[in-house]
């Protein structure tokens, strides 16, 4: 490579920098915000942000950009993290240049102007409120697909946003199998007579108790304290501002222990996978998770296939009971691992049980792959949605607030995100199953509170590349397949007949 | 004015907002290093720093600046903010231009080295490790105030850099005065046979409660909690993100629970001045406190004027016992109160108490105008140092460590800066004088906690204005004279008189 074009990698990596900077910046901002930042400020911080942002913007679709793409792309011997780098570099400036600056504003203006809507038509449970809203993002975002093109199918486009690589073809197949194979399940769940007993968990445990065990459940975890902290927050959110600074927050509920519990070991799953990106990373694009679904893998590995697991609290239900007060003292371990597995249809998914989670993602999947293929009309959700409801859990939403109006999602024009929870399950399982084949003591390391093998295991295969490699290319690597809904579904039927005690 | 003018005035305050935004995010990251950041996470940290800071420096001292200044210091009709701010902006983009590139380059590098140089050099206890390093940075400061100039004196220039318009001439006047009245003063103290008794100052005052009664008393001063918070650090301080954000920090001792009792109320008195700086200001470098003397005239203000009042303890000296773990219960009002304003010579400036204070820094200050009029050589500087503290305060330090190597001031380069701390005692003296005849029950409004009139008139006459109005002429507009040191003085004889019971 020549002097000259070293010269342009070095700069194009210091350009990259300063965008990584700003957004390091930002992220910290957004932190504060949701940690205890003094509401008074609150309105002249959105001006930081919205500077600082811009500027982030701006750099990302300059003329200077557009350069280093081009003298780049062509160059050989690039590093390979340069070489990724540009990539991510091109994908946004693609992203952001095809649409026109006049629509785009427009754009920006809606989403705000529809998120506030969808706020009163939520609290009003009134659809009809919101209605033109979501029928103009769902229009603007099929214009956006036009400028982006696609190939296979328009939602394609939508899905790539998320989940780079994950097409409506995979969907399709592992969707359904998911749902043919859980929605029985459910009904023979529903009809058990073997229900758990779940009221003891419903008793007060101090805040200040509930964080003092959920700090002992992360070190055990492997979270590193010397990179990151435990904060309360309404919300929450796990934010790698640098692998060495990855904060979790959590939110206390005093008479459910398990909001914050659960909540806490989810995001530390986030955490984890962003602590452990390796540092050669640092200051380009591709220092984060490689995408949502892969993110929510680490998450949901973690909240379930540990922190839901008969051998995780056979380590720590005592250390548990230390901390409460009093509540599970005449509560046995099986009772108590049956009352946090319980499962129950319910209309809202952010309060789903693992089992029917799912489906609530597949609901959303559907319409949203029927709005972008025109086969669903805007005006027809309310109707959809809760016939889907009714079909695939059992139950029917009582109101527009609890059925289609119950996500933000949609009213910040987030089309495509959803499936990546789902897919989260599902590569989750999949790495448990290949994880199982290396470390067959996998129960015994949770019923000893070694949970390092397994933090060492994802930071090997998974954690370390950051974006480097591309979700589908992970599974691939670390399973030896492509996506596979079968290990979600058995590990499915072997707990939930377990917990059931189905025949 | 014109169109375009009223254009460019716009562009103006467009530019510096953005500026400004970077400063607020800057702020809030210095913050977050200081209260609790991962430590794994700082360097990078301080590559974002360093990113965001020179971005700053470079708009501060772009071609797009210097057009701005010369387009619009012509135009009339400015609006007042717009011609202050742009005042300010010329000052900081004459600073940085007339200094050559690569001098400045040299000088931030001799600073960070010297600064590690010193912390050796403290421990060490060595002066002459830190000797080359000072040696230096005064040449360096010589150079630069060639490049910028001065009037009357070289030291001038310095002294300009922290408190516009205050000069050798008035320092001289005021700082002999002083000298000349305390010295005595601390020696009829020390002769005193009526000490006051401290040992019960010293018992275990759990941290969380010290900081409980903290926050009761920034109630009291009417801090804003909707507009700051409280958190734990080593080297406490206030900082002002915007107005509607201002941060204080507490230093805990479990066995002297005056560093973060008093560190609060001092911090706080810096908080109260840029919690009610005008709305109007914020975005422009205009919305802060105007100069490093009237900043320090707050805190000292609160900390002095209203935390050592006998008044102020005759309200909270109960709650005080109702936090505190049984350690006042055998100390009558009058004895607690003597205790807190005990006063006796010391070596170490940031422990010193209101009475020897101003000393510590009149010797630094004639040290400095030494310096940079060719007076005093720095190799000379451990004997003069030893020599003056003899002289004026009747200790000699028994090392360097405790003598001349104390303060980080000097290994940053910072020279001018320490006269703002007495200059902050005097401002907040006379404005006492002042507050006296317009709040004639000022004792009473302590004695009853009722603290906001006091607020309210700070707010009127000084935190409003931010940098609209200079230190000086803030002084003269409120107290209807120039800088004098007899209100300070008088404050002082009247109180430590009754303190020690001098005849």
């Amino acid at each position: 490579m020549s002097e000259a074009l070293r010269l342009l990698e070095y700069e194009f990596l210091e350009y990259v920098k300063k965008m990584s900077a700003f957004s390091e910046a930002l992220s910290l901002i957004y932190w504060d915000l949701r940690t205890g930042a003094p509401k008074k400020g609150a309105d002249q911080r959105s001006e930081v942000i919205g500077i600082l942002s811009s500027e982030v913007f701006k750099m990302s679709t300059s003329e200077e950009m557009a350069a280093y793409i081009v003298k780049l792309s062509s160059a050989k011997d690039l590093s390979e993290v340069t070489k990724k780098t540009l990539e991510e570099c091109k994908k946004e400036y693609d992203r952001n240049r095809k649409i026109p600056a006049e629509e785009y504003k427009e754009y920006v203006i809606l989403q705000s102007k529809a998120e506030c809507i969808w706020e009163e038509a939520k609290a009003k449970s009134d659809f009809e409120l919101f209605r033109p809203y979501l029928e103009k993002l769902v229009e603007m975002n099929k214009r956006f697909i036009g400028y982006w093109g696609y190939t296979g199918n328009k939602y394609n486009t939508l899905l790539d946003l998320y989940e780079p690589g994950v097409t409506v073809d995979i969907l399709d197949r592992v969707f359904t199998k998911l749902r043919e194979k859980i929605v029985p399940l459910i009904k023979a769940i529903f009809e058990s007579p073997n229900k758990p007993k779940t009221d003891f968990l419903f008793k007060r445990f101090p805040k200040e108790k509930q964080r003092e065990f959920s700090l002992e459940i992360l070190k055990q975890m492997g979270y590193n304290f010397d990179a990151g902290r435990l904060d309360e927050t309404v919300h929450p959110f796990a934010i790698g501002l640098n692998p060495g600074d990855v904060r979790v927050t959590a939110k206390y509920d005093e008479n459910d222990f398990r909001t914050a519990v659960f909540g806490t070991i989810h995001e530390g799953g986030h955490a984890l996978y962003e602590q452990n990106i390796s540092s050669s990373l640092i200051g380009t694009p591709l220092c984060t998770g490689t995408s949502m679904g892969i993110h929510e893998s680490q998450s949901l590995f973690y909240e379930n296939f540990v922190g839901r697991h008969y051998s995780f609290w056979k380590k720590n239900y005592d250390l548990l009971k230390k901390y409460a007060n009093g509540q599970f003292d005449d509560v046995e371990l099986d009772e108590f691992y049956r009352a946090i597995n319980e499962s129950k249809p319910s209309l809202i998914r952010i309060e789903a049980d693992e089992l029917t989670y799912p489906l609530h993602v597949i609901i959303r999947y559907e319409i949203e792959k029927g709005l972008f293929n025109d086969e669903i009309n805007v005006r027809d959700l309310p109707q959809i949605w809760n016939d889907k409801y009714e079909e695939y859990l059992g139950i029917r939403p009582d109101s527009d607030a609890n059925g289609v109006l119950q996500d933000v999602h949609w009213s910040g024009g987030s089309f495509g995100y959803f499936p990546s929870y789902a897919l989260g399950y599902m590569y989750a399982a999949q790495f448990k199953q290949t994880m199982l084949k290396e470390l067959p003591n996998y129960d015994e390391l949770l019923e000893s509170g070694n949970l390092l093998p397994i933090k060492e295991w994802f930071t090997e295969k998974v954690h370390q590349f950051g974006k480097m490699k591309k979700p589908l290319e992970i599974l691939q690597d670390v399973t030896g397949e492509g996506l596979n809904a079968k290990y979600l579904i058995d590990y499915l039927y072997e707990k939930y007949q377990k917990v059931y005690q189905l025949s």
